[in-house]
């Protein structure tokens, strides 16, 4: 792997470049596109911006008054996609021709050029300000909320395990920067409205409880987010509500897909290792957080199947 | 006011000396109690503690192989203590006798000789931070998980507009001397029992709107607590939950006390004001979070009167 100054000197010769984000975007990814794009318009290049799905909502703020250009791009970078296929329907164009990935992954799986992945940073947007450092260049205010936006969604507000020092440390200086913490705190992670109160209610009244109550499980079937009338992002803090139970080792939401598949979250507690879990699904993630999917099937057994691939778990690593 | 290095001075000339919380203790009186014995201990002083009620379970890790003295103190000082009828039963025994009080609230009623205030701390651990700078005495691993506790709680985990470039500075130095961060935000913040779950869904079920959805109401009565089993330390997260609603400018919680009376939480958002509110229910607190109570009624007329005094709080600020 290269150094990150490896990566400042390439951005620096280049021009015309692409920043591309992971497919179903999260804060970090689209916080570390942003701010990238806003670096690299500090410095004079035109950059341009690629997702395979439309930016939520609430993430909208990171985008605004962001220069893009529209020329055809000569380099790609990626920022926090950790395996070429989390591209989403961007994958068919763009495989083979990336040449820079940065990513904050440990299961990060090799497709650039040039791979950056450091996999103790608690967020991509976190290497974003360190290449701001290298390369000398002031973090405007928005880049500022762009990456603290990054850092707290990705730490859960700097709760997770995942977090360290310099998390704390680089939030301080966005603050003295002027970025208003405090609102993206409260639409990333607080406030919500009443349809969503109501449908976190009954699907949190629906979990249930496995193994002495090491796994706690939840359904978030689409008739429930149709009857609330609630888009995917609307339901995205739900993830994270199983594991939050006394005792509960393993927490799994499974969420159905528009198409008809699920989606599978896995939230884990202490030594329980989520990535291990998703693998035997398919899919894969951090130790704390990861997801799968499963296709072609109904509620129930999805979650056979998915609290069968945490029980297995719990008896083969003896937590 | 004086200034912090004076306080120090004080400090070590004394021996023998009393540190008092607040009644209904919570995480920033107590971890700046423990943060402070614990740096008294290390210089060599005899020192004691004293609250007028019992510490919650959940911060007990705090006093763990802590040395306290039983000599009869000669000093007295306070922590995160607004007022001294904050002391609870203490203050009968306490009113006049106090040495120094080392606060962080705006609302601060002086009653110490000595009065250090610093209104722009989000926490009193803050100031014990200080102290242990300004007597250059090394902060042992339990100090600071003590003061982590005071800040991230007294922000909730930096997420409150109190939160300071500080705040995250000392969060990512306690970090480095050692304390579980990870633990300590998941034992204040988010597990909770499945009978607490449960009650938190039956009384978040009751939440009734008000004024256009400006205010959100949400009733706990002793026979919700009952049926669940749970204590008054039990149930405190859900003051934080009605202001969480899209549109909600003042969320209150009524709790039902043991003696029949109404505990009043009020949390506000942008710029209403919790502390105008409580003002007018004969309580107060911080501009975001301020309590009141109201005794001998019954839980309709208590949530009339708390509703009626954020109504009239929205037409005199016209907010």
């Amino acid at each position: 792997m290269v150094e990150l100054r490896e990566i400042a000197q390439r951005l620096r010769e280049w021009d015309d470049i692409l920043i591309v984000s992971h497919a179903s975007p999260d804060g970090d990814t689209l916080g570390s596109a942003s701010a990238l794009l806003r670096l690299l318009d500090k410095l004079g290049k035109r950059a341009s911006f690629k997702c395979a799905d439309g930016i939520p909502q609430k993430y909208d703020f990171m985008f605004e008054g962001l220069k893009l250009s529209d020329k055809p791009c000569e380099r790609i970078v990626t920022v926090d996609v950790a395996d070429i296929r989390l591209l989403g329907s961007l994958k068919a164009e763009l495989e083979g021709k990336i040449d820079i990935a940065i990513d904050h992954h440990s299961t990060h799986v090799s497709f650039a050029e040039i791979e950056y992945v450091e996999a103790k940073s608690a967020s991509t947007a976190e290497i974003v300000y360190e290449l701001y450092k290298l390369m000398d260049t002031e973090i405007s205010l928005k880049a500022a909320e762009c990456i603290y936006t990054g850092i707290t969604t990705d730490t859960g507000c700097f709760r997770y395990g995942n977090t360290t020092p310099r998390s704390h440390r680089i939030a301080a200086e966005m603050m003295e920067i002027g970025a208003d913490t405090e609102k993206i705190d409260y639409e990333m992670f607080m406030v919500k409205t009443r349809n969503q109160l109501d449908a976190e209610l009954e699907a949190m009244s629906g979990m249930k409880f496995f193994c002495d109550g090491r796994i706690a499980s939840m359904t978030v079937p689409r008739t429930l987010m149709d009857k609330y009338g609630l888009r995917n992002e609307d339901t995205e803090a739900l993830a994270s509500k199983p594991r939050l139970i006394e005792g509960v080792l393993i927490g799994i939401t499974l969420k159905e897909k528009e198409n008809g598949g699920w989606k599978v979250s896995v939230r884990t507690n202490k030594n329980a290792n989520a990535a291990e879990i998703c693998k035997k699904l398919g899919g894969g993630g951090h130790k704390g957080a990861a997801g799968a999917e499963i296709a072609g099937t109904d509620g129930d057994t999805a979650k056979q199947k998915a609290v069968g691939a945490a029980k297995q778990y719990i008896e083969e690593s003896g937590i």
